[in-house]
């Protein structure tokens, strides 16, 4: 078994501690990453604080808050230079995007995000409503049944509330086009009080 | 007779009423906590304590994002009543929290939610820490290293970043003191950006 260079910078990046505690950890966790940090935070090389903090990306974090306080959104979107960060087209998109949040209350970011179970959940309800059609039929209703359920979950595949005609994807393509770096939503939280 | 800052931190926890005021209570009560919650509220200085089994249901949602929009925080706190959900103070409060969890970066609510195995895990941290100690000093030193992990991740157990010489469960019980509502909070989101 061979500890690589980049499992190293991995551990220090994460624990802060010198380069031979991280090859030595690494070698008696046999690679185990999680393990080698346990192994140095016994031998107190690494503290828990340093661990989690290393900016690797570009982006804002952006909130709104509905009027009331009754539902709140959070959002991070990346980018790659700290200058596009700070545009202002590129605020305004995050303001746009949080607005959207609050008012389609999605659950996840993209499709790969719906967890497989609900996915397969989602397929038999549909296939179920349609028994009894052609087979070619039934495939095809069950396909955009899907495709309605992941509009309706996904902030992607959502209308734009500002302008319903495109997806949200789309904007975030035009963004993409007209700004020059790539953006990706990477994240989002929406409360909702007490539910 | 003495009294011990032990009996008196139990006495603020289940009053909510201040330093001075549990001294001389539990003085004057010659150390019997009963009889010192009974002086206390007599003299109206005691009463979160029957304020903390009330259902929360109303509540206000909260954003904050740092200067920059590397970190922002999301934040419910419930009460009781609309009413207070609108008032000034406790508006302020939920500033104050986000600030909070923005400076402070806590992990879980309370320390009740905290996993299992992480507790564990700490645990054998410490212990390994200061193997070789007599067994009765080192189940003293695990304990207080747990505790300051616990002070470390859990919002509630973290000294109150604009008054270090409180933790945020202090303010809280002063909050439900002052305020007359039972208050709890609910769940936050930190999010700092790419970590």
């Amino acid at each position: 078994m061979s500890i690589t260079a980049q499992s190293v910078k991995e551990l220090r990046e994460k624990t802060g501690a010198g380069l031979l505690d991280c090859q030595k950890a690494l070698t008696e966790a046999k690679g185990n990453m999680e393990e080698a940090i346990t192994i140095l935070r016994k031998k107190g090389a690494a503290s828990a604080a340093k661990k989690a903090d290393r900016v690797t990306k570009e982006g804002l974090i952006e909130s709104y808050i509905h009027v009331g306080g009754k539902v709140g959104v959070l959002l991070e979107v990346n980018c790659e230079t700290d200058f596009v960060a700070r545009n202002e087209d590129f605020k305004g998109f995050l303001k746009d995007l949080c607005l959207q949040i609050a008012a389609a209350s999605p659950l996840y970011v993209t499709r790969e995000e719906v967890p497989e179970a609900e996915v397969t959940k989602e397929r038999d309800i549909a296939a179920a409503q349609v028994a009894g059609k052609p087979p070619a039929a039934v495939q095809k209703i069950v396909e955009g049944k899907l495709e309605k359920f992941y509009s309706t979950l996904c902030l992607i595949d959502q209308p734009f509330v500002k302008n319903p005609d495109k997806t949200v994807k789309e904007i975030l393509t035009e963004k993409i086009a007209t700004i020059g770096e790539n953006i990706s939503i990477r994240r989002f939280t929406r409360y909702q009080l007490g539910a």
